[in-house]
């Protein structure tokens, strides 16, 4: 296909696209004639995956470029890509960390056999966990700690959701680019969803009127 | 006690706890003599909850004074309180909604008895829903709703442990404290809770190398 076609195909602007290319973040077509070159269903792909990472993910131009060399090394297994790319995605958080919360997530790994797997301080993703409970220390919440076993319970059947979504994908760089979206665009669905849940339950435990059926 | 003890107890500096007096947000101490004001326990909840709107919840002095007065209504059950400050500390996200999107949420409602409780155009928590779905529609993934049903059953398990937390606080104050400290600051614990969930499903599923027993 043409440019034009790709731009359609994809929904992304030609201007984008050219930038892209020039960028190195989208592999050059293939000419066919001196002003006019072809692309095909692989660079589809990749632009799609390359417009998840800046639109969705909100990563710098830099930023994809790692992203892509990770996707693209060989002889690393899907597993090892994926986890680099939710690192990539994933803000670490402020970087003051109350040592009790960074002993509190310790604990929540032992206790689910995760100690191995995670290094506290060098995840963006544990960084983030810490982060989160060294802000709720610092306004009082130590035990907020408490829900942590039951928030991994309620994530493994959304994450099982997540990775039957992104597993209909074909290709290396759609199961990526579907990871992207439904890990970023899924936290806010998670969001409101959750705000659902805690409505329903507020409705059947703190209703005490007629006036009360709805929850706002 | 004195300011100086109702800082150190709430960790709010002076300057500020005398900002959110100006501003009604506080109310006024029993003057023990011109210069002195005395504070109690209702003072250092009212803080701890002006505190967790503010720095928490990042909403604005105006807001703060919105959820005040509700929170403060006399003949209003704790569930429609609960809803409002719910509502003030949910962005709705964009305004540009896609009908489909609209659609999605509707019909997802529908299937969990809530499409009486909520109108998705009037309540932040739907728009901030329909817009994910929104999000997911423009860069082509529509299905992503296929998730919508399951991210329902583990929030469920979550909200479940977030109500128990908030039920062991004693005032109402202090129960609306925990919801926004809860719901805010858990928003985060649960994106980095997810991304664990993520990374033990992909390491059991998508390793094929002895180099892929560590997800990062």
């Amino acid at each position: 296909m043409r440019v034009g076609e790709l731009s359609k195909r994809s929904g992304v602007p030609v201007p984008t696209i050219k930038y892209y290319l020039r960028e190195g973040l989208l592999p050059a077509g293939v000419l066919t004639s001196p002003n006019q070159a072809h692309y095909d269903d692989e660079h589809l792909r990749r632009l799609r995956l390359v417009r998840a990472l800046v639109d969705v993910g909100g990563l710098s131009i830099a930023s994809v470029r790692e992203v892509l060399a990770a996707v693209d090394t060989r002889d690393d297994s899907l597993h090892n890509k994926l986890g680099k790319v939710q690192e990539a995605i994933s803000q670490p958080g402020s970087a003051d960390l109350d040592p009790l919360a960074v002993k509190d997530v310790q604990e929540f790994f032992g206790r689910h056999g995760e100690d191995e797997c995670y290094d506290v301080t060098q995840s963006n993703v544990t960084h983030m966990l810490a982060a989160a409970l060294s802000a709720a220390r610092s306004v009082g919440h130590d035990h907020f700690r408490q829900v942590l076993d039951a928030y991994l319970e309620g994530a493994k059947i959304i994450a099982q959701a997540d990775v039957e979504y992104i597993a209909q994908q074909r290709s290396s760089d759609d199961v990526i680019e579907a990871m992207v979206v439904g890990t970023l665009i899924g936290d806010t669905v998670l969001k409101a969803v959750r705000r659902l849940a805690h409505a329903q339950l507020s409705r059947a435990m703190f209703s005490d009127g007629p006036g009360d059926a709805t929850p706002n």
